[in-house]
């Protein structure tokens, strides 16, 4: 085998070693199958054991409530990007609120207006998405058909650490980089989505919650595969699903239930492995300078920069000689990026500290 | 290892060992990359090999010629159904001209209606979609949008020898049950789709192969996501494409061609498989009757009947006993799937065979 590096890529990204080597294993022959997870039908019994108990075990992980659906859909965020106005604007209602705090808010805002009446409720721009609103800062309508956000930005490094009071209203988030990484009080959402590839499996899945009342807003017209209530009326089954993608889904629920222990448990993790990295750069005098404001920092993505831009590159060459993989900001912001979702070890925290360290005390 | 048996299931399908096997070394951690494939980035080096060389591969099976553009995208061909009216039909522009052999057709459709004007050029049901249309049946208009077939009906088991000729209007094609069993004169496509999960690798990737002046009929008001132009313009990484699913498919290419020996080789053998299923059906007194018209019988899908519905429970359970699994028909028809797509070895259809007359001369 290769040996593995620490690989700090913001999405896809690191995977619970125990997980790859369960499927592993079991890659040529599923047991009780006699074919591969790749090869069986999504309609065998042995595939619809899998996708009963990924639903059980994420309801068990979130808590989730009765009256909530859980649809595996394909296409990632960008494809709710349209499917969330889609099913949930009508042309002649009540605009939709969104909230900006980075890059993925804006893309989601900009799929919702080709659908439908939107509303700019708050917009980071001016201080470059360093943060989230401050209190009384967003003004939303009692009658709006719904309030997006993006509950963690991965290109800026922002991340809400509640969710905002929404009323009646219902709160739609993107938690495509922060799915799972701590409990949630699913009743406070209307509609949670999530592209599975940061902590949740591979690309190709995505993983939809919605409260059932909504599904009633979804319309006959809409194209077929972009309609939440089929998908709910066939469990996910209207067409083939990415059946690879639930089966290491349902093994990730499994390692977070069995191995960690529960959400309270993974979100603690989170928070002291962000907290080694960020203690060092705020104790750096300014040689790691972190982008976000301190009160909104990312536990998944610590975001900063060095003093320029040649220095910056010359800490990704040293890093990765070093096994510290992946840490590249993004092509549109640049500086570096530690994406340290929940099956990034607390050793490769630690070994990117200390070369941190090393790296700011020979410069 | 759990023992493999012969999996006849019309999709997910077998896939070839030795893919598997390829698969099962590295997934813990993908040579070069410290990392499983599960894992990296959609933008590192190594995932932008493995693209480039999964486009090489098809381009080289197909002979694709340099004016089409190949795509990977998700969402299985029910999302194609839409996107295909949704970008090449306009609402005051001509119809496009569906051919309907069986049920996807249908399926494919009903999602076109809802997309833009459409015309029924011909359709099958009058004698239970057991044919395709005879010499002169089909009435296409030179002007139509474009004309659609599905080459391979899965469920009714009927399959095109040879495309329609439809002049200068574009020819789309469902190809996701036949695609890449034998050679194709792409030329003579506008537009081709196919799910991955029959011949092409695992659920969860779609390939659209597409010729570049067509892309210019995609319009900006359309969801990003459904615009094949973004895709085209962004070599199919405007998102997260579903990574897992393109590298089985460039190991699946790559077996075609250096195991295989090419389509040609792939055809003959996909060929005599069928004949011998056809064969046995044909010499069986009736007492396996086959459902589609001889001269347009499927070589991936061979579907029969037996005299009761009785009969046809005591064969598949039989069957199953004997490591000849997911030969079940389509839950909408009933009856028996023999599904042989590229991956079934010649040894699968052997054992079937010996089974089914054992079977007979015990009835």
């Amino acid at each position: 085998m290769t040996e593995r590096i620490f690989n700090f890529s913001a999405g896809p990204a690191v995977l619970p070693l125990s997980v790859l080597e369960h499927a592993q294993r079991e890659l040529l022959a599923l047991p009780g199958a006699g074919a591969s997870i790749l090869e069986i039908s999504h309609r065998s019994k042995v595939f619809e054991a899998i996708l009963q108990s990924a639903k059980k075990r994420l309801t068990e992980l979130l808590s989730i409530p009765e009256n909530y659906r859980i649809l595996f859909l394909q296409g990632g965020s960008r494809l709710q990007f349209s499917m969330v106005p889609m099913n949930l604007l009508s042309a002649d209602g009540p605009p939709a609120d969104y909230i900006l705090t980075g890059s993925w808010g804006k893309n989601a805002l900009k799929e919702a207006i080709k659908a439908g009446p939107v509303r700019v409720a708050w917009d980071g721009k001016a201080s470059n998405y360093d943060r989230l609103p401050g209190a009384g800062a967003v003004q939303l309508s009692p009658q709006a058909a719904y309030v997006h956000i993006t509950s963690n930005e991965t290109i800026e490094g922002v991340q809400f650490r509640t969710e905002p009071e929404t009323g009646d209203v219902p709160l739609v988030c993107d938690s495509s980089s922060d799915f799972l990484h701590r409990p949630l009080d699913i009743a406070r959402y209307g509609l949670l989505y999530a592209c599975a590839q940061k902590n949740a499996g591979p690309a190709g899945v995505t993983i939809v919650i919605i409260r059932e009342d909504l599904l009633e807003r979804s319309q006959d017209s809409l194209p077929g595969y972009l309609n939440y209530k089929i998908h709910a009326d066939n469990d996910s089954l209207w067409n083939t699903p990415a059946v690879f993608g639930i089966y290491i889904f349902d093994l990730i629920a499994r390692w977070l239930l069995e191995d960690i222990g529960g959400l309270d448990k993974m979100y603690a993790q989170n928070c002291s492995k962000a907290q080694m990295l960020y203690d060092l750069i705020d104790a750096s005098n300014g040689f790691y300078r972190g982008h976000s404001q301190s009160d909104c920092r990312s536990v998944m993505n610590v975001t900063f920069r060095l003093s320029t831009e040649e220095l910056e590159k010359k800490f990704l060459a040293e890093a990765e000689k070093n096994g510290l993989s992946s840490l590249k900001g993004h092509r549109s912001v640049g500086g570096i990026r530690a994406s340290i979702y929940n099956a990034m070890p607390v050793e490769g925290v630690t070994s990117l500290c200390n070369f941190m360290r090393d790296f700011a005390s020979r410069s």
